[in-house]
């Protein structure tokens, strides 16, 4: 049995460490979100990228759930010191990473050749593909700032600006990389981590062709909202500002065309409105907070049982 | 009274040091070799214009003459760790300079206006000017590895390789940047460091129109070369390769077009071959081994003093 997962950051690896932990090397692969990437002081970074690989080498930093563990930051003192922008934060061995990284690229290879060269030396056996090889950026309007990058927006002013929506800059023009258009068309099962859809799981799903491959697949959904709130980050901000409840009915509506299954957590069971979700999905609930790698693999192994269930 | 220095790294740096502490900061400053500059991990490096940046500063190293003082290496170490090319030694407030500049540079900023921003940050009272804002890159031509670039040759190869020749491309279609001009423009004295004449002192006189704006000047020499050796690096290697003495009179008679006075070592002094050197060049002795702060400022002072004397 063959798995799929599209992740974005910290609520996307989290799923995935949990599947890698329980499924052979070759039969589990995380396809993810390059929308977050962008360049500062000339470096490629991937965020998403390394915040799986991290995570999957359990290298990441436990408090925060991104960068690395056992970190320093002689690097970002330093820039300091030279008045340089500080607003986001490089440790010393991400720093490193992405260093190799932008050595790699500027050699000419592909953003997978080099997540896979990447991902091996620190020890991850899965493949952690990126979502495509070309260039694709997201851009956040906002009321307060207009049209900024998502970094800007996520990092440097702390999500604080009101959303009006996103764009994919360049997505029309990107196509998924073959390793990940193979991954999809061997996979038994694909797997919508609980990242935010509207800036991790949506640049996957926009990138040519792939929706229309999600809908002649068997597709399981975790909710990103929990109690009312998002796990992390803006996702429930992104929902307010779209005037969308923040439940999962509301992440639900995004998938409704190829999902079959969508989890939610247990306590949030019993007052879910089923009567404006498509009879077609199969609302189903389980523990879903992934606080420790044992509910991290309880949820994957509760995926999988659903899989067999429903296939 | 104007100055101008001509350095490349190291032992430029340190006459370019006595000189700043006794000349008021709009009459002294220093053009610097950018033959050097390469691209590592995607940064733009810049190791002459770092080293007299450093120097001038008293942020250097003092053992090595390079690089930073109270420096750590933390990234150095991560790079390893991900199997990251080492051969050049990244220290982490070395590397957070070139993040800086790096930024700057895709900014759009011009080497000169990004170097005028970093020396002062660095706390550089005096102008240091790239000799070029256009890309100019040494490379070396060798016997056992072809032609390549002068950090490979330089630290990757620790300068073994036996020498051919140096190409500087890109220089024909470099100029002297509009400030560079200026400054030689409004100048009384020029020096010539003790730098190296093929890689350090050539690229900056072979820019177009700068060798004969030199014969126009009253220019001083400082040998790199005592007691038939080089002060440092591979300048007596690159002397023998070119089947020249290692000798003062081999550097004379590169600059024998424009030189007016060039000073040699005292001890040196004795058994310097004047008969070979063109008697419209003035040779006088000092001691021009730069180990300390007052000999760098006894130096400068005995060049301004030979300059009153034969102006």
């Amino acid at each position: 049995m063959k798995i799929v997962a599209l992740a974005g950051g910290v609520g996307g690896a989290k799923l995935a460490h949990g599947f890698s932990k329980i499924i052979n090397t070759d039969d589990f692969s995380v396809i993810v979100n390059t929308g977050d990437d962008f360049t500062h002081f000339g470096l490629t970074i991937c965020p998403d990228i390394d915040t799986v690989c991290y995570t999957l080498s359990e290298k990441s930093n436990p408090v925060t759930g991104w960068g690395r563990n056992n970190e320093s930051f002689d690097v970002m003192d330093a820039l300091k010191e030279l008045n340089a922008p500080d607003w986001f934060l490089l440790g010393d061995k991400d720093l490193a990473l992405h260093l190799e990284r932008t050595r790699l690229l500027w050699e000419g290879q592909s953003l997978t050749l080099v997540t896979e060269r990447l991902r091996r030396v620190l020890g991850v056996h899965h493949s952690i593909l990126p979502m495509t090889n070309e260039l694709v950026r997201t851009f956040v309007n906002t009321v307060e700032h207009g049209k900024i990058p998502f970094q800007e927006y996520f990092v440097k002013y702390k999500y604080l600006p009101k959303t009006i929506g996103f764009d994919f800059i360049g997505i029309e023009k990107a196509f998924p990389s073959p390793e990940v258009l193979g991954k999809l068309a061997e996979s038994d099962l694909v797997i919508l981590c609980p990242s935010n859809p509207f800036v991790s799981i949506n640049p996957i799903i926009s990138l040519p062709g792939v929706r229309n491959i999600l809908r002649g697949k068997f597709i399981v959904g975790v909710s990103p909202i929990i109690g009312g709130k998002a796990v992390k980050g803006p996702l429930a901000l992104m929902l307010q500002d779209a005037n969308l409840p923040v439940e999962p009915e509301s992440i639900i509506k995004m998938y409704d065309d190829f999902l079959d299954i969508f989890l939610i957590d247990t306590n949030d069971h019993h007052h879910t409105r089923t009567s404006e979700i498509p009879s077609s999905i199969i609302i189903s609930d389980a523990e879903i907070l992934l606080t420790d790698i044992s509910k991290r693999i309880h949820l994957a192994e509760t995926i999988i049982n659903l899989y067999e269930k429903y296939k």
